[in-house]
């Protein structure tokens, strides 16, 4: 009689500290190691014979004499990591993001729901944010002594048309037309904007050897990339293929040539492509596709694995561009995780 | 008998529950409920009227012509926190940077050691890095156009200089001197000077701005800040004097006028100023020394709490005007900790 009361006693006991230890690592928080950040890659560059110029460094006071020539650190990147205490993805997951935009993209959403950077920590990922060349913390560079040409803006018109919210723009938000059944949300339009970050047209190279510095930094890792980043990722994937496990490119717009690339030192490196909606009403996403359909097609033949996964077919409409920031961001997000699970990646 | 032996299975159950939730928030971990990013502050502008440019967006390929009008969000500042499931810190604790850097000052350090921002996590508080308007992910406008006069790029030799590393700069590193002592990682410097990011001398009005707009969101709290930061500290504790819990100014290099600051609104904002080592060796930091101290006299003669912490008078010698990167980080962290908890600020 006494037995079974020890063991009954035993059991709601464990019982409740299997509860407590389940509220620990629960959805409702991650368990972190760490949060921290680097600067990875760049150059020394040491101006000389630049003339003083003459800086007012307060409304009204008199301009001071600035010397311009010295030592500078450029062409740096920045990432930004969180790894967990018990991470069950095997590598950590670095997310790239594209042209005009820093890491950010990943971080909360516009309208302030949580991004893939927390969905992606809540599956157990270590997962790292990082900044271009040129742009956020990576910081930009003197031009033209050192960078090339000049810095391009993204307008509120070319962000709407171009990532596929809507085709009409206009500076007044009430005469804006969205296209139909959106998942972008634009009455967040103003919030993300605030996220464009100027770029540079002639930094390519420069933005690579800091990828594939990065890369030999952070990896063996998975890479998941949008837009601009892809070409950074596929030639870093080219230079390491050893150490990147599984690259997902979310409608990345540009890649080594499909034509001579030496896809069979990429047979080892799965990869999944994912498209939102809308493609078929804009010729310039089009040609963007075809590209990237031809780069995976010849990953296919060299006998690697290039999947595809484009969001209407499988029922799920209405996903812009920025399908990180779409309403439905965690759906797609879902499939990535489910395909790299399926690729063994995940404990 | 029975009875005992449950007593002491029991008691055993309990002790081993409460070493598994003790691991679960151990120093090893940190129990997260969110991370997340936002911007906030900034306004519209809409440019008109300017000549198209020519862009090559590739070396070797044909200029393409580039309407830079149009809308664009600019003078926003960024945020980006950590927050805990169960933080100790009553409010939230924000860093606010210097003038020609960025968050990335708070967190890992340019020696790879861990910075302030993972202090005060580990403390408990729930955690705010900024960038302001104008640097790193806040983002930066078109100048002259938007932004008056032109970015300042500060070389190798006036960080090595200005933040009292050493007195004796050379582009090599084996010929530099540093101070004798110093608690910086003078082998790390090249890793700081690529934190280093443009500033304008024309932009304090919109970074207070947007300052103030980031204390209304993320407050009621606490601010350490640091350097060109203060001012802009001082500012928004005297426009929302009930959202600052207690202000700590680290090393800060602007106030408002100490002869004519309304020092009555500043009653209740407990201050703390910390200073450094070498501050006799440098006219420039004692004129400011005196200043501060102005300013923290006028407090102190209000009826308010400003207290200061001279390093060097409390035994502890060696630190730069980088003193969260410096090797003792920890400890000048513990002293500022303790002023909080001192305060009442921590549970």
């Amino acid at each position: 009689m006494y037995i079974p009361a020890i063991r009954r006693t035993l059991l709601l006991a464990a019982t409740a500290c299997s509860a407590l230890l389940a509220a620990c690592g629960s959805a409702d928080g991650l368990r972190v190691k760490e949060v921290g950040s680097y600067h990875v890659g760049g150059r020394a560059v040491t101006l000389s014979g630049l003339p003083e110029k003459e800086i007012v460094y307060s409304p009204g006071s008199p301009p001071v004499k600035l010397n311009p020539n010295g030592d500078f650190a450029v062409e740096q990147m920045y990432a930004r990591y969180t790894r967990l205490a018990d991470p069950r993805g095997k590598v950590p997951l670095l997310l790239w993001h594209g042209g005009g935009l820093a890491g950010m993209t990943f971080e909360t959403k516009p309208d302030g729901g949580p991004g893939w950077e927390m969905f992606f920590l809540r599956q157990g990922w270590d997962v790292y944010v990082s900044d271009a060349v040129e742009r956020g913390r990576a910081s930009w560079a003197r031009y033209p002594e050192i960078f090339k040409g000049e810095p391009v803006f993204r307008t509120g018109k070319e962000a709407w048309e171009l990532f596929r919210f809507g085709k009409t723009y206009d500076t007044d938000p009430a005469k804006r037309v969205a296209l139909e059944g959106t998942q972008f949300p634009v009455a967040s339009f103003a919030q993300f904007t605030k996220q464009s970050i100027p770029r540079w047209a002639s930094n390519d190279a420069a933005t690579q050897a800091a990828y594939d510095a990065y890369v030999n930094q952070a990896c063996p890792c998975v890479i998941v990339v949008h837009s601009q980043g892809g070409n950074f990722a596929f030639n870093s994937a080219l230079k390491y293929p050893d150490k990147v496990k599984a690259l997902v490119a979310v409608e990345t717009s540009g890649s080594p040539d499909p034509a001579t690339a030496d896809f069979a030192r990429l047979k080892n490196v799965p990869m999944l492509w994912v498209w939102g909606d809308y493609l078929d009403q804009y010729p310039f996403w089009q040609a963007i596709f075809k590209r990237q359909e031809a780069f995976r097609q010849g990953i296919v033949n060299a006998g690697g694995r290039g999947d595809v996964i484009v969001l209407p077919q499988r029922g799920i409409h209405g996903n812009s561009h920025m399908m990180m920031m779409d309403r439905n961001s965690d759906q797609v997000a879902a499939l990535i995780q489910q395909w790299l699970a399926d690729r063994g990646l995940v404990k």
